[in-house]
Protein backbone atom coordinates (compact mmCIF):
# COMPACT_ATOMS: atom_id res chain seq x y z
CA UNK A 1 0.00 0.00 0.00
CA UNK A 2 1.37 3.34 -0.91
CA UNK A 3 2.01 5.49 2.32
CA UNK A 4 -0.67 8.31 1.14
CA UNK A 5 -3.37 5.51 0.90
CA UNK A 6 -1.78 3.96 4.34
CA UNK A 7 -2.38 7.33 6.15
CA UNK A 8 -5.45 7.76 4.32
CA UNK A 9 -7.23 4.61 5.67
CA UNK A 10 -5.54 5.67 9.31
CA UNK A 11 -7.30 8.79 9.11
CA UNK A 12 -10.08 7.43 8.37
CA UNK A 13 -9.83 4.37 10.90
CA UNK A 14 -8.83 7.11 14.12
CA UNK A 15 -12.55 9.09 12.65
CA UNK A 16 -14.66 6.29 13.20
CA UNK A 17 -13.12 5.13 16.49
CA UNK A 18 -13.66 8.62 17.48
CA UNK A 19 -16.65 8.38 16.55
CA UNK A 20 -17.44 5.51 18.66
CA UNK A 21 -15.51 6.73 21.60
CA UNK A 22 -17.61 9.99 21.84
CA UNK A 23 -20.98 8.25 21.51
CA UNK A 24 -20.25 6.31 24.41
CA UNK A 25 -19.53 9.50 26.18
CA UNK A 26 -21.32 11.98 25.15
CA UNK A 27 -24.88 12.54 24.46
CA UNK A 28 -25.44 12.26 20.11
CA UNK A 29 -26.94 15.73 20.34
CA UNK A 30 -23.76 17.32 21.60
CA UNK A 31 -21.25 15.71 19.36
CA UNK A 32 -20.08 17.50 16.74
CA UNK A 33 -17.69 16.76 13.64
CA UNK A 34 -15.48 19.70 15.49
CA UNK A 35 -15.59 17.02 18.73
CA UNK A 36 -14.74 13.95 16.35
CA UNK A 37 -12.03 15.39 14.74
CA UNK A 38 -10.16 16.92 17.26
CA UNK A 39 -10.55 13.72 19.09
CA UNK A 40 -9.20 11.84 16.26
CA UNK A 41 -6.73 14.18 15.97
CA UNK A 42 -7.34 15.36 11.93
CA UNK A 43 -8.49 18.40 10.71
CA UNK A 44 -12.65 19.04 10.06
CA UNK A 45 -12.07 19.03 5.86
CA UNK A 46 -10.61 15.53 6.58
CA UNK A 47 -13.82 14.23 7.61
CA UNK A 48 -15.48 15.79 4.91
CA UNK A 49 -13.80 14.34 2.33
CA UNK A 50 -15.53 11.10 3.26
CA UNK A 51 -18.90 11.90 4.88
CA UNK A 52 -21.36 14.74 4.57
CA UNK A 53 -22.70 15.19 8.23
CA UNK A 54 -22.55 13.36 11.75
CA UNK A 55 -24.87 11.21 11.09
CA UNK A 56 -23.30 9.20 7.92
CA UNK A 57 -19.84 9.30 10.09
CA UNK A 58 -22.02 7.52 13.21
CA UNK A 59 -23.56 5.12 10.78
CA UNK A 60 -20.50 3.55 9.06
CA UNK A 61 -19.05 3.28 12.40
CA UNK A 62 -21.98 1.66 14.05
CA UNK A 63 -21.84 -0.41 10.68
CA UNK A 64 -18.25 -1.28 11.04
CA UNK A 65 -18.76 -2.66 14.63
CA UNK A 66 -21.73 -4.41 13.98
CA UNK A 67 -20.75 -8.17 13.95
CA UNK A 68 -22.52 -10.29 11.30
CA UNK A 69 -26.06 -11.28 12.29
CA UNK A 70 -26.85 -14.91 12.38
CA UNK A 71 -29.91 -16.08 14.77
CA UNK A 72 -29.64 -18.75 17.36
CA UNK A 73 -30.80 -21.92 16.08
CA UNK A 74 -31.65 -24.51 18.87
CA UNK A 75 -34.26 -26.22 16.99
CA UNK A 76 -36.39 -24.65 19.10
CA UNK A 77 -38.10 -21.32 17.28
CA UNK A 78 -40.09 -19.98 20.30
CA UNK A 79 -36.48 -19.85 22.74
CA UNK A 80 -34.50 -18.66 19.69
CA UNK A 81 -37.14 -15.77 18.96
CA UNK A 82 -37.25 -15.17 22.75
CA UNK A 83 -33.73 -14.30 23.09
CA UNK A 84 -33.72 -12.16 20.30
CA UNK A 85 -36.66 -10.61 21.20
CA UNK A 86 -35.64 -9.73 25.00
CA UNK A 87 -32.23 -8.67 23.65
CA UNK A 88 -33.72 -5.96 21.19
CA UNK A 89 -36.21 -4.61 24.14
CA UNK A 90 -33.06 -5.00 26.60
CA UNK A 91 -31.62 -2.51 23.84
CA UNK A 92 -34.49 -0.23 23.14
CA UNK A 93 -35.05 0.07 27.04
CA UNK A 94 -31.02 1.12 27.66
CA UNK A 95 -30.98 4.57 28.22
CA UNK A 96 -26.98 5.28 26.34
CA UNK A 97 -28.31 2.60 23.31
CA UNK A 98 -31.76 4.49 22.79
CA UNK A 99 -30.09 7.65 22.84
CA UNK A 100 -28.33 6.54 19.76
CA UNK A 101 -31.50 4.80 18.36
CA UNK A 102 -32.55 8.27 19.14
CA UNK A 103 -30.17 9.97 17.18
CA UNK A 104 -30.45 7.96 14.14
CA UNK A 105 -34.27 7.92 13.60
CA UNK A 106 -33.88 11.81 13.71
CA UNK A 107 -30.83 11.72 11.11
CA UNK A 108 -33.58 9.26 8.69
CA UNK A 109 -36.89 11.13 9.30
CA UNK A 110 -34.49 13.94 7.99
CA UNK A 111 -32.37 12.37 5.01
CA UNK A 112 -34.13 10.15 2.66
CA UNK A 113 -30.42 8.84 1.42
CA UNK A 114 -29.34 8.02 5.12
CA UNK A 115 -32.46 6.88 5.92
CA UNK A 116 -31.93 4.09 2.76
CA UNK A 117 -28.46 3.63 4.57
CA UNK A 118 -29.39 3.48 7.74
CA UNK A 119 -31.97 0.91 6.53
CA UNK A 120 -29.72 -1.19 4.27
CA UNK A 121 -26.43 -1.37 5.67
CA UNK A 122 -27.46 -1.38 9.83
CA UNK A 123 -31.02 -2.92 10.27
CA UNK A 124 -31.57 -5.38 7.05
CA UNK A 125 -29.01 -7.54 8.04
CA UNK A 126 -30.90 -7.83 11.58
CA UNK A 127 -34.24 -8.33 10.19
CA UNK A 128 -33.20 -10.62 7.56
CA UNK A 129 -31.40 -12.74 10.07
CA UNK A 130 -34.73 -12.97 12.04
CA UNK A 131 -36.71 -13.68 8.45
CA UNK A 132 -34.11 -16.13 7.76
CA UNK A 133 -34.51 -18.21 11.23
CA UNK A 134 -38.43 -17.78 10.33
CA UNK A 135 -37.70 -19.77 6.92
CA UNK A 136 -36.03 -22.31 8.74
CA UNK A 137 -39.02 -22.59 10.86
CA UNK A 138 -41.42 -22.51 8.16
CA UNK A 139 -39.68 -25.49 6.52
CA UNK A 140 -39.83 -27.64 9.62
CA UNK A 141 -43.64 -27.50 9.90
CA UNK A 142 -43.39 -24.77 12.89
CA UNK A 143 -45.03 -22.06 11.27
CA UNK A 144 -47.95 -21.91 8.68
CA UNK A 145 -46.89 -22.06 5.24
CA UNK A 146 -49.17 -19.09 4.13
CA UNK A 147 -47.39 -16.71 7.08
CA UNK A 148 -46.04 -13.75 5.59
CA UNK A 149 -42.68 -13.67 7.02
CA UNK A 150 -41.85 -10.35 6.59
CA UNK A 151 -44.77 -9.09 8.07
CA UNK A 152 -44.16 -11.29 10.83
CA UNK A 153 -40.69 -9.50 11.54
CA UNK A 154 -42.62 -6.19 11.69
CA UNK A 155 -44.87 -7.77 14.05
CA UNK A 156 -41.56 -8.63 15.99
CA UNK A 157 -39.90 -5.28 15.60
CA UNK A 158 -42.74 -2.81 14.97
CA UNK A 159 -44.20 -3.01 18.68
CA UNK A 160 -41.33 -2.34 20.42
CA UNK A 161 -40.31 0.27 18.44
CA UNK A 162 -43.90 1.79 18.66
CA UNK A 163 -43.84 1.46 22.60
CA UNK A 164 -40.22 2.95 22.76
CA UNK A 165 -40.94 6.26 20.51
CA UNK A 166 -44.22 6.79 22.54
CA UNK A 167 -43.11 5.74 25.81
CA UNK A 168 -46.12 3.79 26.47
CA UNK A 169 -45.28 0.98 28.67
CA UNK A 170 -42.67 -0.92 30.10
CA UNK A 171 -39.59 -2.60 28.03
CA UNK A 172 -39.28 -5.59 30.02
CA UNK A 173 -38.57 -9.07 29.93
CA UNK A 174 -42.02 -9.68 30.03
CA UNK A 175 -43.22 -7.26 28.19
CA UNK A 176 -40.55 -9.10 25.72
CA UNK A 177 -42.04 -12.71 26.22
CA UNK A 178 -45.59 -11.58 26.07
CA UNK A 179 -44.84 -9.96 22.63
CA UNK A 180 -43.15 -13.15 21.18
CA UNK A 181 -46.21 -15.23 22.57
CA UNK A 182 -48.27 -13.43 20.30
CA UNK A 183 -46.47 -13.33 17.68
CA UNK A 184 -46.10 -17.18 17.78
CA UNK A 185 -50.05 -17.41 18.08
CA UNK A 186 -50.53 -15.69 14.70
CA UNK A 187 -48.50 -18.31 12.94
CA UNK A 188 -48.88 -21.29 14.60
CA UNK A 189 -49.87 -24.27 12.12
CA UNK B 1 -66.56 38.08 27.31
CA UNK B 2 -64.50 40.90 27.76
CA UNK B 3 -63.24 42.14 25.09
CA UNK B 4 -59.79 41.61 25.71
CA UNK B 5 -60.54 38.04 26.46
CA UNK B 6 -62.52 37.80 23.29
CA UNK B 7 -59.63 39.09 20.69
CA UNK B 8 -57.64 37.35 22.40
CA UNK B 9 -59.21 34.24 21.85
CA UNK B 10 -59.76 35.30 18.13
CA UNK B 11 -55.98 35.84 17.92
CA UNK B 12 -55.59 31.99 18.89
CA UNK B 13 -57.77 30.62 16.88
CA UNK B 14 -56.21 32.28 13.81
CA UNK B 15 -52.65 31.19 14.42
CA UNK B 16 -54.07 27.77 14.95
CA UNK B 17 -56.09 28.18 11.56
CA UNK B 18 -53.36 30.15 10.29
CA UNK B 19 -51.07 26.58 11.10
CA UNK B 20 -53.84 24.36 9.71
CA UNK B 21 -53.36 26.01 5.99
CA UNK B 22 -49.52 27.06 6.07
CA UNK B 23 -49.23 22.67 6.82
CA UNK B 24 -51.85 21.78 4.25
CA UNK B 25 -49.44 24.38 1.79
CA UNK B 26 -46.07 24.04 2.72
CA UNK B 27 -43.16 21.43 3.86
CA UNK B 28 -43.71 21.61 7.63
CA UNK B 29 -39.62 21.71 7.66
CA UNK B 30 -39.85 24.83 5.94
CA UNK B 31 -42.87 26.55 8.13
CA UNK B 32 -41.86 28.81 10.85
CA UNK B 33 -43.47 30.59 13.43
CA UNK B 34 -43.10 34.28 11.35
CA UNK B 35 -44.75 32.39 8.54
CA UNK B 36 -47.67 31.37 11.06
CA UNK B 37 -47.54 34.97 12.49
CA UNK B 38 -47.86 36.98 9.41
CA UNK B 39 -50.47 34.22 7.98
CA UNK B 40 -52.23 34.78 11.14
CA UNK B 41 -51.99 38.77 11.19
CA UNK B 42 -50.30 38.90 14.84
CA UNK B 43 -46.97 39.79 15.77
CA UNK B 44 -44.63 36.70 16.55
CA UNK B 45 -44.86 37.88 20.41
CA UNK B 46 -48.28 36.58 20.29
CA UNK B 47 -47.69 33.37 19.60
CA UNK B 48 -45.08 33.12 21.89
CA UNK B 49 -47.66 34.25 24.62
CA UNK B 50 -48.84 30.40 24.24
CA UNK B 51 -46.47 28.03 22.45
CA UNK B 52 -42.88 27.07 22.59
CA UNK B 53 -42.57 26.36 19.49
CA UNK B 54 -43.62 25.18 16.54
CA UNK B 55 -44.78 21.65 17.69
CA UNK B 56 -46.72 22.72 19.92
CA UNK B 57 -48.17 25.26 17.26
CA UNK B 58 -48.83 22.26 15.28
CA UNK B 59 -49.49 19.81 17.62
CA UNK B 60 -52.49 22.12 18.85
CA UNK B 61 -53.85 22.96 15.83
CA UNK B 62 -53.99 18.87 14.95
CA UNK B 63 -55.81 18.14 18.23
CA UNK B 64 -58.52 20.47 18.01
CA UNK B 65 -58.99 19.31 14.41
CA UNK B 66 -59.12 15.62 15.38
CA UNK B 67 -62.96 14.51 15.85
CA UNK B 68 -63.44 12.13 18.53
CA UNK B 69 -62.42 8.69 17.56
CA UNK B 70 -65.01 5.86 18.37
CA UNK B 71 -64.28 2.88 16.07
CA UNK B 72 -66.97 1.39 14.12
CA UNK B 73 -68.75 -1.55 15.70
CA UNK B 74 -70.64 -3.22 12.78
CA UNK B 75 -70.67 -6.80 15.43
CA UNK B 76 -67.73 -7.78 13.14
CA UNK B 77 -64.38 -7.11 14.98
CA UNK B 78 -62.84 -8.33 11.42
CA UNK B 79 -64.61 -5.70 8.86
CA UNK B 80 -63.97 -3.15 11.53
CA UNK B 81 -60.56 -3.95 12.00
CA UNK B 82 -59.91 -4.12 8.22
CA UNK B 83 -61.97 -0.13 7.79
CA UNK B 84 -59.24 1.46 10.26
CA UNK B 85 -56.12 0.01 9.79
CA UNK B 86 -56.94 0.51 5.72
CA UNK B 87 -57.72 4.04 6.46
CA UNK B 88 -54.18 4.38 8.93
CA UNK B 89 -52.14 2.53 6.17
CA UNK B 90 -53.56 5.19 3.85
CA UNK B 91 -52.65 7.79 5.91
CA UNK B 92 -48.91 7.41 6.61
CA UNK B 93 -48.70 6.37 2.59
CA UNK B 94 -50.23 9.39 1.48
CA UNK B 95 -47.15 11.99 1.00
CA UNK B 96 -48.80 14.87 2.90
CA UNK B 97 -50.17 13.43 5.81
CA UNK B 98 -47.20 11.32 5.72
CA UNK B 99 -44.93 14.67 6.00
CA UNK B 100 -46.83 16.09 8.68
CA UNK B 101 -45.93 12.66 10.66
CA UNK B 102 -42.66 12.94 9.71
CA UNK B 103 -42.75 16.21 11.28
CA UNK B 104 -44.34 15.28 14.98
CA UNK B 105 -42.00 12.50 15.37
CA UNK B 106 -38.77 14.43 14.72
CA UNK B 107 -40.31 16.63 17.44
CA UNK B 108 -41.16 14.13 19.69
CA UNK B 109 -37.72 12.36 19.42
CA UNK B 110 -36.32 15.73 20.27
CA UNK B 111 -38.54 16.99 22.80
CA UNK B 112 -40.11 14.49 25.68
CA UNK B 113 -42.24 17.01 27.45
CA UNK B 114 -43.87 17.11 23.52
CA UNK B 115 -43.72 13.37 23.01
CA UNK B 116 -45.73 13.21 26.13
CA UNK B 117 -48.60 15.68 24.62
CA UNK B 118 -48.74 14.23 21.13
CA UNK B 119 -48.81 10.84 22.74
CA UNK B 120 -51.74 11.77 24.66
CA UNK B 121 -53.63 14.38 23.07
CA UNK B 122 -53.20 13.03 19.52
CA UNK B 123 -52.85 9.36 20.09
CA UNK B 124 -53.61 7.52 22.89
CA UNK B 125 -57.36 8.32 21.80
CA UNK B 126 -56.81 6.55 18.63
CA UNK B 127 -55.23 3.76 20.27
CA UNK B 128 -57.60 3.56 23.41
CA UNK B 129 -60.62 3.93 20.41
CA UNK B 130 -59.05 0.59 18.95
CA UNK B 131 -58.46 -0.89 22.65
CA UNK B 132 -62.01 -0.31 23.59
CA UNK B 133 -63.11 -2.30 20.60
CA UNK B 134 -61.27 -5.17 21.03
CA UNK B 135 -62.37 -5.35 24.56
CA UNK B 136 -65.88 -5.59 23.48
CA UNK B 137 -64.66 -8.48 21.04
CA UNK B 138 -63.66 -9.92 23.87
CA UNK B 139 -66.42 -9.86 26.18
CA UNK B 140 -68.39 -11.23 22.59
CA UNK B 141 -65.83 -14.04 22.54
CA UNK B 142 -64.07 -13.40 19.80
CA UNK B 143 -61.04 -12.83 21.30
CA UNK B 144 -59.40 -15.01 23.79
CA UNK B 145 -59.53 -14.31 26.84
CA UNK B 146 -55.43 -14.19 27.89
CA UNK B 147 -55.09 -11.45 24.53
CA UNK B 148 -53.00 -8.63 26.24
CA UNK B 149 -55.16 -5.84 24.54
CA UNK B 150 -52.52 -2.94 24.99
CA UNK B 151 -49.81 -5.71 23.25
CA UNK B 152 -52.37 -6.26 20.37
CA UNK B 153 -53.26 -2.50 19.75
CA UNK B 154 -49.09 -2.23 19.23
CA UNK B 155 -49.25 -5.62 16.89
CA UNK B 156 -51.40 -3.44 14.52
CA UNK B 157 -50.21 0.18 15.01
CA UNK B 158 -46.31 -0.84 15.04
CA UNK B 159 -45.99 -2.67 12.16
CA UNK B 160 -47.17 0.19 10.13
CA UNK B 161 -45.07 2.63 11.90
CA UNK B 162 -42.06 0.37 11.23
CA UNK B 163 -42.94 0.14 7.66
CA UNK B 164 -43.48 3.64 6.77
CA UNK B 165 -40.16 4.55 8.94
CA UNK B 166 -38.03 2.28 6.81
CA UNK B 167 -39.73 2.12 3.91
CA UNK B 168 -39.16 -1.53 3.48
CA UNK B 169 -42.88 -2.06 1.63
CA UNK B 170 -45.63 -0.91 0.00
CA UNK B 171 -48.73 0.74 2.30
CA UNK B 172 -50.72 -0.72 0.25
CA UNK B 173 -54.62 -2.17 1.18
CA UNK B 174 -53.02 -5.71 0.57
CA UNK B 175 -50.91 -4.72 3.08
CA UNK B 176 -53.40 -3.82 5.40
CA UNK B 177 -55.40 -6.89 4.86
CA UNK B 178 -52.70 -9.12 5.30
CA UNK B 179 -51.62 -7.28 8.69
CA UNK B 180 -55.48 -7.87 10.36
CA UNK B 181 -55.18 -11.27 9.51
CA UNK B 182 -51.95 -11.94 11.21
CA UNK B 183 -53.16 -9.83 14.17
CA UNK B 184 -56.99 -12.04 14.41
CA UNK B 185 -54.94 -15.06 14.12
CA UNK B 186 -52.73 -13.90 16.96
CA UNK B 187 -55.77 -13.54 19.46
CA UNK B 188 -58.62 -16.03 18.52
CA UNK B 189 -59.67 -18.05 20.90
Amino acid sequence: MPDATRRSEQSRRAILDAALTLLAETDYAKMTIEAIAARAGVGKQTIYRWWRRKGEVILEALTGQATPVVLPDSGDLEADLREVVRATVAEFGDPRLSATTRALTVEMLSDDDLAGQVRDRLLRPQLDAVRDRLAVAREQGQIRTDADLGLVVELIFGPIFHRWLLSNGPLTPAYADGLVDHVLAAVRP
